[in-house]
């Protein structure tokens, strides 16, 4: 019979964790370097301590708990996030830590042989809400962006303080020589919840995470003529709502005829000067668009750049504000997780992740896979975020299985 | 040979009255009973008295200035309003005041007899901009508003001051007996920009105006669900902003099949959360639809009621914000306007007002028309607001030819 892990010790940490930060409704606000995030550190630091593991922090206050292994070889890694979006949930980011803790223990109390040092991880200032970028820590040590202009990052909620002085009291950053590196690490695994409903609607236990979607990310200006509504005729109208209104119609009949797994967000618009008795003069909106092959983001592109430069005599404009190519894990770790699943009796399909992961810049140095658990109702970076108990103890049992495995036969 | 005003004189009024209120950048923010707009009053009071007319005001501090007729007969009013809207021009109602002194100017100085006394009126707060509603003082004279709910109308700056407060600080508050009525007021013609592009497109004139649009104002909410725009799979979506765009084009599709003089906007817009990463779970759009003739009010009724209650999976709730019935100026004064453009040598047109005026109340009380002037490039309650100097002297013209129909012929 395979070792598993201890559901409720996993009940027992999402409590514990879900303390820093409580917004009494069911959620944490637990922004990168607050008090409630330091605090959730130093627990964690304290509870890897407690099971002999050593924790050191690196220059962007990562922190790394390795328990040895019995060979003199690089460290298998696991871990996420510990910061929350504002009114967040107690799943996105900490359920990957949690699971990582518990695996560890489960290796350390249940004395399972392992060669590699086994190191838990948890990443600063993933998710971006007080300082921008999302994966700053991540970015930085996988050579995406520069440290010092991060180092200067603003907070955005206005208190001049900025992400260099927030490192700098926080009382975890430490060595550049600790920073995960391909000479002394081996592998990476994430497990995060799905932030969608795609597992939990076709009643899948495990996702096996390919990769993460490449994307792109688009804003529309429609510029009209603004006019009086009771005053101007129709003929002489330039009205660039309904120009906005006819290019999101458009966006939808054509992406609609590409590969079904194209996700598309126009998520945001405004109006200039949206009055109701004024013809709307300027209309942006924005389009998020997804996809894991990059041919079918090329196809999005062609579809994109098709639209004329005039809109129902309203002038368009296109911007790119961001985009990013799609990201392919490693193969044979995905092939681990899926096997690990599969002896453990559950049900686990393949996809790729939408959002953006910690894991996608650290594909780049080293084998790199991740493991989705289900989100009820697909709800993420809300309060009513959650995950079933069991369906984290079965993310953590396929942990500890892909962990194993890569000790084993990596 | 005819009479005219002056076209000398006309200039004159219009640079005097733009200083009250000038905002340096060619307009005026003239907001009802400020002390600027108190100073554009005292002005009208000082130049009327001066050609000897009796300038009386009543409860709503409405001010007529009357010059007596050879007969004791009824008078006959022409006027508008003296406030404008925030950075709003130069011509919109005070065009109308300075018309009607000029030609009441004009007769007195070329001895113009006429039998009926003439009053020149001054609307009180017909913008709305500082006390809501809009035509608030002819409301309320013409029986359409409460004006004990009005005198608590709090001013929108959030000053906290009322409409009657104001009014009482104003100077300008009289006797109810002074109100304009059917027993001694005979008939009321109010020259206004066209605040549109017809008659300049059409190369006209003078809008010979047979009466006011109805409209009606309603407002859409669709309600989806929010979902993150990278992990939900676009079956299993309910986009509110792809339901109101969806909309939008159904309005614009059947509403551009009827009477090609059907006006209809969809000025405002708004999504929650209004972010470009998660699929909007409400918005929110308005329409405004104009027409002179009900039936066409009617038919787009019917086509707002065809609307499912499911758009795209969104729930659709459709509310009636205010509507106006149509208003039908009295057709033999519409006939004096046209002939008194003739007259002159002028081109006209007839055509309905899309925008409310003070007018389409007195139309309840009294025979009742309006005059257009052109609007350059449509523009209105904005800085760019103008009429060509000559063209406002075309509409005092026929004004004063008008009048003098009236006086002869009613």
């Amino acid at each position: 019979m395979m070792t598993t892990c201890s559901l409720d010790r996993i009940k027992e940490k999402i409590e514990a964790f879900s303390r820093f930060g409580d917004t009494g409704k069911g959620g944490v606000t637990r922004l990168s370097l607050t008090p409630e995030a330091l605090a959730a550190r130093s627990e964690f630091k304290r509870r890897m301590e407690a099971i002999d593991a050593t924790v050191v922090s690196d220059d962007m206050a990562n922190l790394y708990a390795t328990i040895p292994g019995t060979e003199h070889l690089p460290a298998i890694l696991s871990g996420s996030h510990l910061d929350s979006v504002r009114q967040g949930g107690n799943y996105d980011g900490v359920l990957g830590v949690i699971v990582a803790m518990e695996v560890v223990e489960t290796i350390v109390k249940e004395g399972i042989p392992h060669r590699h040092p086994i190191t838990v991880m948890v990443w600063t200032n993933e998710e971006g809400a007080r300082f921008e970028p999302a994966m700053m820590s991540s970015g930085v040590v996988c050579g995406k962006f520069d440290k010092e202009e991060m180092l200067r990052s603003a907070a955005k909620d206005g208190t001049g303080i900025t992400f260099g002085e927030a490192l700098a009291l926080s009382g975890f950053c430490g060595s550049v020589e600790n920073r995960l590196s391909p000479l002394r690490h081996a592998a990476f695994v994430e497990l995060h919840i799905e932030q969608g409903p795609v597992l939990e609607g076709d009643n899948h236990d495990i996702g096996v995470v390919e990769g993460v979607c490449g994307m792109i990310n688009y804003e529309f200006t429609f510029t009209g003529q603004a006019g009086h509504a009771g005053t101007t005729p129709m003929r002489f109208r330039r009205d660039a709502l309904y120009a906005a209104a006819k290019t999101i119609q458009y966006l939808h009949d054509e992406f609609d005829e590409l590969d079904s797994r194209l996700v598309y967000t126009t998520g945001k618009i405004s109006a200039h000067p949206n009055i109701h008795t004024v013809i709307p003069d300027e209309v942006k909106f924005t389009l998020d668009a997804r996809h894991q092959n990059p041919e079918v983001i090329r196809q999005v592109l062609q579809i994109i750049r098709k639209i004329p430069r005039e809109v129902e005599r309203c002038q368009v404009s296109i911007q790119e504000a961001w985009s990013r190519k799609s990201v392919a894990f490693a193969p044979e770790l995905a092939e681990y997780v899926e096997k690990s699943a599969q002896e453990h009796g559950y049900a686990s399909m393949r996809l790729y992740s939408g959002p953006g992961h910690d894991a996608q810049y650290v594909a780049d140095l080293m084998p790199t896979t991740m493991i989705f658990v289900p989100s009820a109702n697909g709800h993420s970076h809300c309060e009513l975020e959650f995950t079933p108990p069991e369906k984290c103890w079965q993310g953590a049992n396929v942990l500890l299985s892909t962990l194993l495995k890569i000790d084993r036969l990596l």
